[in-house]
């Protein structure tokens, strides 16, 4: 017996080596066959949001039905501005010299996600800007946001995208429509705590902006792109994910040189 | 010692089962922790690649330098058509009725990628078509496809990219244009095999078309369209990829209604 023990552990030890190794989740492996996709990505149509000054989505057709070849053919072109539905902000829209969309590497863009829900405080106050202490206290409640983590904003907004006025508090275009917005973001302080106080990879949530509506100085986009980390807006399904323990996956459209552009953007959410 | 045997084997076997059952490797679980990520995209710019009769990509600026508000800002506005630079091809292109890009399920677009060389015979010949004896060939080294793989066809044409008479073998436009093409592409057999004797997701390749430049009746198309399996193409860095053992994820911008559009394809490799 003495002399088994040590033998029994050493082996088991081993074993239970190999299975961290291989399963790793600290680092955010990930079985695939047990869970769900979901996706986070609204459709661009031609009522996708836009910021009244921007281009808003156009598809035009080129062709659909029978060709004279005997076979059948569609196709469209499309139009739009870079900031509009679904999509990312590259930190050099807010801040010079800093990355355009092609240039944010793939590690950023893909992790763990951590969700802080405050679509309570948003639903009181549709002009709730996410606070230091919200974040505080997903922390006191989950832990520290761990390096790495994909950090969602979930204000519930994301069940008014179908319309404009709730969603953003105006169906106004132009210079006039700017004036009237209304809806919630992160607050500067909350942006520089996650900047400069945690090691995030990035930031979404599920409006327009990631500074709240009534922002003219956009001062957490400055904050966050001065420390490289991107943003993702107008977000769906956020309500879908827990705490943590999904992961997430936000490809952009790669445009060369842009400000940002389309994201497709996608979590997968782990069985039990 | 007898009586310490079972119970030494009972909590390894428990251990192992475990570690099996959380890694699950044969359903494409992954541990992105040992491994790289690699972009399979090019990106979009003024030389991207698009067929001679559609519209190029082009980007405009909106706004680029320091505002009144004191902050740095830039914008772009950008416009294409679906079907250019590293793109999906969604099977209602050529098949009335079957999905647009925004119903692709996410679980067709994501999955272990089974990767087929034939740089060596598209060098001797610019019009070869990948061949049923090629794929065969294949799983006469490798094994047979395996269900729910991404079936990626390396031309080594991605090569040519920046060179568009090298690539597309013309830099006419226009119909003139279309009379001049030559790459290599999937010869209708071989897409008849992968459509009715292989299960795949998706199939993806380095060049403009699924076809071949030659072809005029688009048939390999038709014929995966028919299936519902989607096509990439303009795909980068296939030689980037092991023949097995990649996880791709293809993710196209969400366009309602759309016959494809702007695809980030990228893939993990693990490492040994
Ligand atoms: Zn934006
Ligand atoms: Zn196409």
């Amino acid at each position: 017996m003495p002399n088994t023990l040590p033998g029994f552990w050493r082996k088991t030890l081993a074993i239970l080596g190999l299975c961290a190794l291989s399963t790793a989740f600290g680092a955010y492996g990930q079985d695939f066959s047990n869970g769900k996709w979901l996706d986070l990505t609204h459709e661009f149509n031609e009522q996708s949001i836009y910021w009244p000054t921007a281009e808003p989505f156009k598809k035009t057709t080129v062709f659909e039905g029978q060709t004279p070849g005997g076979f059948y053919y569609s196709a469209y072109n499309f139009a739009a501005a870079e900031h509009g539905g679904t999509h990312l902000d590259s930190p050099v829209h807010f801040y010079q010299g800093q990355q355009s969309v092609e240039q944010i590497p793939l590690e950023q863009l893909i992790g763990p996600a951590v969700v802080i829900d405050i679509s309570k405080k948003t639903a009181a106050n549709r002009d709730y800007q996410l606070s230091v202490a919200d974040i505080q206290a997903w922390e006191g409640k989950h832990g520290k946001i761990p390096d790495g983590s994909i950090l969602l904003i979930n204000t519930g907004f994301a069940r008014y995208y179908g319309d404009q006025e709730k969603y953003m508090g105006t169906v106004k275009r132009g210079e006039q429509g700017v004036k009237e917005l209304s809806f919630p973001g992160i607050h500067p302080e909350a942006a520089g705590f996650i900047a400069t106080k945690r090691k995030i990879k990035a930031v979404g949530l599920d409006t327009p902006s990631l500074d709240y509506g009534k922002s003219t100085g956009f001062e957490s986009h400055v904050t966050l792109f001065k420390h490289n980390i991107p943003g993702f807006e107008n977000v769906a399904n956020l309500s879908g994910l827990p705490p943590t323990g999904a992961i997430v996956i936000a490809l952009p459209m790669k445009i060369k040189g842009g400000s940002g552009g389309p994201l497709r953007i996608v979590a997968f959410v782990p069985g039990r």
